[in-house]
């Protein structure tokens, strides 16, 4: 059938004919990875030790970047994706370049049969994100994107909870996300806005855990304290509400800045209770005085402690789906919708109205 | 100017010209109490311990339930609000008879010089309110209104917490608002709506925390669980996202029910950090097991001893504004704007729609 | 058999043959209370609002205070016990007297058949206490000791818990026992020591929990920092660990002075896992900042506020106990086990040695 | 004076003389392991990520164990530990050998020079460890003692905290120590007693919190569950009560199983206030259900993991003070004086009675 979702067939074909990329009785698979920054380096930490996976290459426009990093792993580095993707020791890819690239990259390691684990989001440029979701959806390749919250140990035993039934019809979803300070105005001009670069993993995490799609958005914001996120015409506060096809609502609030740390809870409600993930404190103190008892330590204001289970599990779960050939956690589709509810969030905040998604899904 | 809010004038005379009621030298008030049901029955058990005042009459159409109460209490009864008002021995008055005789009452006993501590919501009818609005800015007479969990320990701490600047500018308020379980049918047929009956105390909070008034309000909400409330064409689960004067966002969520008992708290984040005011179980005991540690018992399910405290504390801010004759902590109009604020979240929900309430204050 | 616990001979013949006191049809006990100083007027207090109990005689050699509180209660004054406990309105008796006066007005009261609710301790003579008991062993009367922790609601279903198999064998029992300041000098000069005075209470919850009895007591103190204390040659901070008939565990530690208000927690450990009383805030208030996450208010610091409800629930229970003839939940001899400990922990701590129970009572 | 503590003179010179002992630039040392068992494994898998530190040999008398290891992380393997110490690609070592030769193979380092990382306890014969700590005198080398708790971020933050006068004078240390689950009969048969296998660590914790020595001490405890541990003479749960040369009080309560996972408390109280590190749960999930609420997820019950972040601490520790060539963090002299605490313990459960320790250092 014609109107079938991409993912479906994707999957379907991946599920049947999908081997092991690997052939020669090794269970290490040979990972490359596109992008020497910040995201590069924090995957190239995780990886080393992980009995799955061994770093091979590291490729970056910036070749100084790219030795680095390499040398420091003791592996080749590259400024030429088609020579990493054709080398025959790159069982897969690990894609953490910058946003504007990804989709590119990815068209080319489809091409090139590599399974593919790649940072969010797809694009901040809609249009892109269409064209090379076309274009993929002819490849018969592993895509895992990077929504590390989905790996998170408290995150992910709520949602497995919510979906044993353990809360019954979920109700209402309430997600608490607010960063410890805002990223710098260079790159708030670039990424896209907080509905697409922050509020994005808030979008996914509420499909993932009620595994609905939105129904309608209802956003609100503004610039309430960042001079940097006004002079880009960003917000840096919002709230976003969204209904679901069960009825259920769920409640975004997020903001650029918690003098206290990451602050980033989730909340089920259902017929059968509740469900909380919880704040992460750097460490197990509390201190009881004469004014107040019971403070604890500040919460993890280092985004890279915070998630940082995650991030390793994210990859460990990378290379376990690879060799077993089976679905990704978090597939092209999921980042696919979640952008979708980022850009409706958008324009309800532009036009101060409703939107209704159902339609939207083109 | 004609224009100027009834609160202001009526609060101007009052200050300048409100001696004390009682003028015999005793510090006791002699208090009557409309409405022998439920909460007059509250309201006569709270008043016995204060100092400050004593009961002197119950007052009911029900002759004998006003016999009853009265009976208990060592007082005496009628069924006729003009012999109590007329009675040497009556110096403020509590009423807790049904709603949609609050503004008669009210009305009646302003005319009689006697200051009122009223229940919560003036009227469902907004007319009523209206009409009765405009009687009683003639009348220079205290009139607090009875919106308990402004005298909540925790709640209270909070506002004032936040006045203080402890949170510097108000970014995001968050409250929810759960019961136990949902009332009767028949409670649900008369009580005007859940945005009336139930959200309006999270309306009133957020007035009183912020001290700001509500400039859009956007609601959400369905009949998710519950039949009656569908049957009488009410809702029990919503979620209101309101912006006021400042930028701040108030986002509530509400549900008829919570099997874990009364979930009720208040959440105010700004720049300098977060408030919460968490909520309350029945004892402070706490279970470690193979499968779970830390289970505390369960949240107090009893509305009367949830709000225990605050109840107590709101009657005895009543009789010792009355003595000073000084401005209540609720006033009138306080009431009134939570009730344009329901009126405005109704209107939201049925049209879809961002409502505007600047211009809506009549 | 001539040994047998004094205990054991008055509950029978209480059970047996104790019939109501109040034999015309009312329910309603007319109560006398001896002694109107601080706990005087705390159970006077706490009578109000109890249905089944009527504040009838207030008896004081101090007579003005007498009569100055039975004015408060509308009832009557005296300072003749014998006058009291002779009148005909006297159902039952309350003793919160001087603590050296317990024994003879117990003894009193006993001869008048009249139930009792007496405030901790029987006294800090040992030789009184012994000689009372005696006298007390030939009456046929409820004697209900004033340990009001066993009333307190967390530490309670505590012990419930334990004792229906919550935790299974109780292996260890940590009390935490620590008061926001020490009394006065005076108050400290005739209270009998750390020991009796204020660990009675942990030892009277140790044996309430574990339903066993202390075999070895050994105990460990000094005055750390009260100057008071020392003056009088009392400790102010104290360890005592019991094992007790099982081989179980329990480890007591105490002081007279906690910044942040009363820190009086239990923890009961065994084989299925362990339950906590926690301790109480005054409200529910948490605040984060840059410095720290979660603080809470302080604990309550008001004797009076902490066990407000331990002090009601005592006071009823007691009124219920008599009315339907039944044992006391705190008897006569719980009072006397835990000051046997209190003794042998007073020896422990003078000898620097281990002290054995077990052959101790007398 | 002849009698100074051996410690002072060795951490003198070392203080004094030691120089790294690394001359050749490069900042990395070349680490040779003794011992290729579990705690063996755990220290070469958390030294691979840290940059100070290279694993160049594995020594065990397992011949095949030592290669299996060495072949993980590509070093050499040897079963004759003078090969190691006299290779020149051994900067420094790690003893995690069977107890019973940490004294020999820490002498025979020490003779070679080679900084020293060594496993608790130091021995459970305590003849061997008073020879061994007398012939270690005469060396000039860093010896660090494996208690890796110090380096648990929240008992470490307590421990500073102390120590900067949060809590005023320390008065009370309350130190709460239970494992998940026995070890097997075997392992109990050679620990050396529950004294010196595992309250060592909280003997350690005290002195590191209090920053002062015990006293006296006074045991108790039984075989109260585990037959395994009455069948080697040993107990299962103990309670210890320590005086402090200032007076304060310590408890330490062990147990051998806690259902719920590692429980492991530390409470230091005093005029100003009260610290406490609390416990670790695996995620941050709470629950929330009609019978309870707040239901956090289990405690980590892997010993790995509970105090993974401190066993990478200490090891970079470590690390760092052989390079900068200063004193370790915790010295023999530390774990010398935890040893004479456990046997102070234990001839106090024998006898029953409380030990001086003040006369019984050597």
């Amino acid at each position: 059938m014609a109107t079938a979702a991409p993912e479906t067939r994707v999957q379907t074909k991946m599920s049947a004919q999908l081997t092991s990329p690997r052939r020669d009785g090794c269970s290490q698979l040979r990972v490359a990875l596109f992008g020497a920054g910040r995201m590069g380096q924090r995957h190239a930490e995780n990886l080393v030790p992980l009995p799955g996976g061994i770093l091979t290459w590291v490729c970056d426009v910036d070749r100084a970047a790219a030795a680095a990093l390499a040398e420091k792993y003791g592996c080749r580095a590259s400024d030429q994706p088609q020579e990493v993707l054709a080398s025959a020791d790159c069982d897969a890819v690990i894609i953490a370049s910058p946003t504007d690239t990804h989709m590119e990259l990815m068209v080319a390691a489809a091409r090139a049969g590599k399974p593919i684990l790649c940072e969010k989001p797809l694009d901040i440029d809609s249009k892109r994100v269409v064209a090379g979701r076309e274009e993929l959806a002819g490849f018969d390749v592993l895509i895992q994107m990077g929504f590390n919250r989905r790996f998170d140990p408290g995150h992910r035993a709520l949602a497995e909870a919510v979906r044993a039934g353990e809360v019954g019809n979920l109700e209402l979803c309430l997600i608490t996300s607010r960063d410890p300070a805002p990223p710098s105005r260079d790159y708030l001009a670039r990424a896209g806005g907080l509905f697409r670069d922050m509020m994005i993993h808030d979008f996914d995490m509420m499909r993932f855990i009620s595994g609905q799609e939105a129904v309608t958005v209802a956003a609100t914001g503004g610039a309430l304290f960042s001079n940097d996120a006004r002079a880009v015409g960003d917000i840096d506060t919002a709230a976003v509400t969204l209904t679901l096809g069960s009825g259920a609502i769920c409640v975004i609030n997020c903001s650029r800045r918690a003098v206290y740390g990451h602050d980033q809870r989730i909340e089920a409600f259902g017929e059968k209770g509740m469900l909380v993930s919880t704040n992460h404190t750097v460490h197990g103190l509390e201190r009881y005085a004469a004014d107040r008892t019971g403070a604890r330590a500040p919460l993890i204001s280092v985004s890279r402690d915070r998630y940082r289970q995650a991030y390793t599990n994210e990859l460990a779960e990378f290379l376990d789906a690879v060799r077993e050939g089976r679905r990704p956690t978090v597939s092209f589709e999921d980042a696919y919708r979640a952008l979708l509810i980022a850009d409706a969030a958008e324009r309800s905040l532009r036009e101060g109205a409703l939107v209704r998604l159902d339609r939207n899904v083109c």
